[in-house]
C-alpha cells in the first residue's frame, strides 16, 4: 500500500553514534500490525525508579494511547514504553480503550510491572481498530531480546512514512560527572493516506523528580516540537515523552546550576530532533529557518514565525526558489499578533529587502536569488516593537507533497 | 509574465445577464499598469446620495487603498469607485499614500466630486510602487465612456489571475416594487507569483442609510466571504464594498420586514460570489461544501468548518478522490473549538461514516467512493454539542496549485 518515496535530500547521511543510557534497554520486532517485512513494534524497559514527563497533542479528538498516557502520567514513574507503527488506535471508540488496557496489561505481565507504569504510543491509520493481540503475542520474544545498544533499530521501528530514522544524543557535564541524553523521533513524511504523527522519546540517566522533569520537557517542547510545522495539521496522536532513569546516580535539582546546564542540553537535543522531522516533511526539498525578533513577546514571535512557516504561498515560493518577500509580509500581517507595517524589517539570506513599510531603495535581488537556490533557506523578520524572539522551522511545499497525499489509494 | 492557466472546470459557462442598476454607470479601460493588451482599470460613477458600507482585510499590513477606504468610510457616502488590477499598492510606504491621494484627487477632478467620496481598491503585485499617473491619464476617456450596462467589462477589468469573470444579480420585491442588486468579484486564482486578493463590489438601487448598510454587509460577509478558503492565506488588500444609490426610490428601514427580505437577497448574492471565488481557487478541480451543525455556537461551527476547509491533508485527500474521513476528524480535533470526539458524526456525500467515536459498523465505502469522483464534494460534520451551524466552502489542493505558485518566475 505504501508508495515508496525517495529518501529526503535534507536527511543526514547516518544516525549519530548512540551511547548506552544506563537503565534503558530496547528491543524491536515484527508484529505484522499493518506493514509486512519490517519492524513495527518497540519495547523499552526502564529501570525501577524511572521518572517520566509527557506532552501530548492539543487535538480535541486524541487517540486512545494519548488518553491512556494522560491518565497514568500523574503517577510520575514508568517501567516500560511500547510503541507500534501502522495503526494509530485513534477514533476507535471503546475498542481503542480495550486495546490500550490490553496492551498495558500484556506488557505488565511479561516485564513484570504495574500496567500503570507502561507508557503507550501508536502511529498510523486513523479509525481502524488496533488488534492488540498481535502486540501481546510479540512481547515475550521482544522481552528476551532487550539490549542496551539497540537505538538504531528502535528509531527504525517507530517510522511510518518517514524516509529516514531520526535520533540525537547529548553528553552533559554535571558536577564533574557525565549524564547522557538519547532521543529518537518519527514524523512527518507521509506516504500512504491517513498516516501522520509526531512522536519523540527522550531518555536520560540523570535522577530528576517527575515535576521538574515535566517543567523541563514543557520548556524544551515550546522551543522545539511546538516551533516546527510541515502543513499546519495536528495529529490525533502527537506524543513526546522524557524518561529519567537515575541510573547515573547524578541528581539534578530544581533551580540549580546543573538544572540550567541540563535544560540547555535538552533544548539542543529536542531542537535537533524537531529539525529532523521538518527535514523529512512530505516532499520537502528545502529547510526553512525563520528567525523572528522584535515581537511583543516570545509567544507572539513564535506565532508570527508559524504564520510564515504555515503559509502555502510562502512555502510554494520557496519551492520555486522565488524571493517573494511580499508573501512574507502577507503572512506576518495575517498572524493575528501585534505588528506594525511601518516598523517591519524582512531579510532573506542575510540581505535586508524591506523595511519601514516599503522595499529598500538599494535592493539587489542577485544575492537573494542565489540564496534561494540553496537547500537551507533563512528568513528573518524583525517586528520592531519589543524584545520577543523565536526560531521556527518549516519546509517547502512541492509537487512531492501532492504526490504523497493526493494520489489515489491503491 | 502571467502564465496562461486553463479556465477552471468549476466555473459557470457564462456570466448571468446583469440588469441596469439605476444610479450606477461603469467604464473600464487599459491603463497599462502592469498587463498589456487587456483592461486593468475600472471607474464606477455613483448617483448623488449613494451610501456606502465596507469590510476589509484583517491583515495588520493592509494596502494603502484599504487604509484610504477605512479613513473615508465613516462619511457614509460615495460618488465613485476606482479599481486597478496588476499592482496592489501594498507595502509601498509613503509612495503608496501619495498614490491613493493622487488617484482620489484625479477622480474628483474629472467627475467632479470630493476626493473623500472616491473609494479605491487595488490588486496585484505587493511591494512595487503604483504609478498613479497612469490612472490619472486614463480617467478622462473612462469618464466619457461611462454606461449603465457595462457590467461584464467591469467584472473582467478587475481580474488578475482569475480564470473567469465573476458576477451575480438579484431582484427583491419590496412593498410592491422591485429593487435590484448587482455584484462583481475577483479572486483567488493565482497565476504569477505575488498576486492574490479577494475584491467584491455590490450595488443596489435601494435607499438604505449607511449604518444599516454597514450592518447588512457585515452580516452577509460572515456567511459568505468570511466562510470561504482557498489556502488560508489572507491578502493585504481584501475589500468588499456595498453601495446603495437610492435611485429606485424604495427606502429600506432598520428592523423592517423589507430589511429582512433585502438581507436574505444580499446573503444569497454574496454567497454566490464567494462560491465563484472558491471555484476559481488556484488549481481547483473540486468544490468542497462543508456543513457543520451541532456546534456550541455559529461562530464555533464556522471555525470548525474553516479548520476542515484549510487542512492541506483534507484538501489533498479530496484531490485524490479519497474518502479519508480520518483527516476530517483530525481537522475537527485541531480547530481549537469545543468538540467531543465521542459525540462527533462525520458524513461524506450524505453517507454517515463515523459516529460515537468510531467508524459505523455497517460502513459501505462504495457510494462514498463514487461521490468522491464528482466535482461537488459534500462534507457534513455534526458536533453533537449545541445548535451552532455554518456552511463553509473550499476547494481541493492539486498539482495545479503548486504549478501556479511555485514555478520559477519567468
Amino acid at each position: 500500500m505504501a508508495k515508496v518515496t525517495a529518501r529526503s535530500p535534507l536527511g543526514p547521511d547516518a544516525l549519530p553514534v548512540m551511547p548506552v543510557i544506563a537503565g534503558v534497554k530496547l528491543a524491536s520486532g515484527e508484529a505484522g500490525i499493518r506493514y509486512k517485512n519490517r519492524t513495527d513494534l518497540l519495547l523499552v524497559e526502564l529501570a525501577v525508579g524511572t521518572t517520566v514527563a509527557g506532552v501530548f497533542t492539543r487535538s480535541q479528538a486524541p487517540s486512545a494511547p494519548v488518553d491512556w498516557c494522560r491518565e497514568v502520567l500523574p503517577k510520575g514513574t514508568a517501567r516500560a514504553l511500547v510503541v507500534n507503527s501502522g495503526n494509530a488506535n485513534a477514533f476507535t471508540g471503546s475498542k481503542g480503550v480495550v486495546a490500550v488496557h490490553g496492551s498495558a496489561q500484556a506488557v505488565a505481565a511479561v516485564l513484570p510491572c504495574a500496567p500503570e507504569e507502561v507508557m503507550l504510543a501508536s502511529t498510523g491509520v486513523i479509525g481502524e481498530p488496533l488488534d492488540y493481540k498481535k502486540i501481546e503475542v510479540a512481547l515475550p520474544a521482544l522481552k528476551a531480546s532487550l539490549r542496551d545498544d539497540a537505538w538504531a533499530d528502535a528509531a527504525a521501528a517507530i517510522m511510518t512514512t518517514d524516509t529516514f530514522p531520526k535520533a540525537a544524543t547529548r553528553d552533559v557535564g554535571v558536577g564533574g560527572k557525565i549524564v547522557r541524553l538519547n532521543g529518537i523521533a518519527k514524523g512527518s513524511g507521509m506516504i500512504a493516506p491517513d498516516m501522520a504523527t509526531m512522536l519523540a522519546f527522550v531518555f536520560t540517566d540523570a535522577t530528576i523528580a517527575a515535576p521538574l522533569l515535566q517543567d523541563m520537557l514543557q520548556q524544551s517542547n515550546g522551543k522545539s516540537f511546538n516551533s516546527i510545522t510541515v502543513d499546519g495539521d495536528t495529529s490525533t496522536s502527537d506524543t513526546a515523552l522524557l524518561f529519567a532513569t537515575g541510573a547515573s546516580g547524578v541528581k539534578i535539582k530544581k533551580d540549580s546550576p546543573e538544572a540550567a546546564v541540563f535544560q540547555e542540553a535538552l533544548n539542543g537535543l529536542m531542537v535537533e530532533l524537531a529539525k529532523l522531522i521538518v527535514m523529512d516533511g512530505e516532499g520537502a526539498q528545502k529547510l526553512i529557518t525563520i528567525d523572528v525578533t522584535g515581537a511583543a513577546s516570545d509567544d507572539a514571535a513564535r506565532k508570527i514565525g508559524l504564520a510564515i512557516g504555515n503559509s502555502p504561498l510562502v512555502k510554494t515560493a520557496v519551492a520555486g526558489e522565488d524571493a517573494n518577500w511580499g508573501r512574507i509580509v502577507m503572512a506576518v500581517g495575517k498572524s493575528g499578533e501585534k505588528v506594525d507595517r511601518d516598523t517591519l524589517r524582512v531579510s532573506i539570506g542575510g540581505a535586508v529587502i524591506a523595511e519601514k513599510g516599503e522595499r529598500v531603495e538599494a535592493y539587489d535581488e542577485a544575492p537573494v536569488a542565489a540564496h534561494m537556490k540553496t537547500r537551507d533557506i533563512r528568513i528573518a523578520v524583525d517586528i520592531g516593537l519589543g524584545q520577543g524572539r523565536a526560531m521556527v522551522w518549516s519546509c517547502d511545499l512541492t509537487h512531492g507533497y501532492i504526490d504523497i497525499n493526493a494520489d489515489y489509494r491503491s
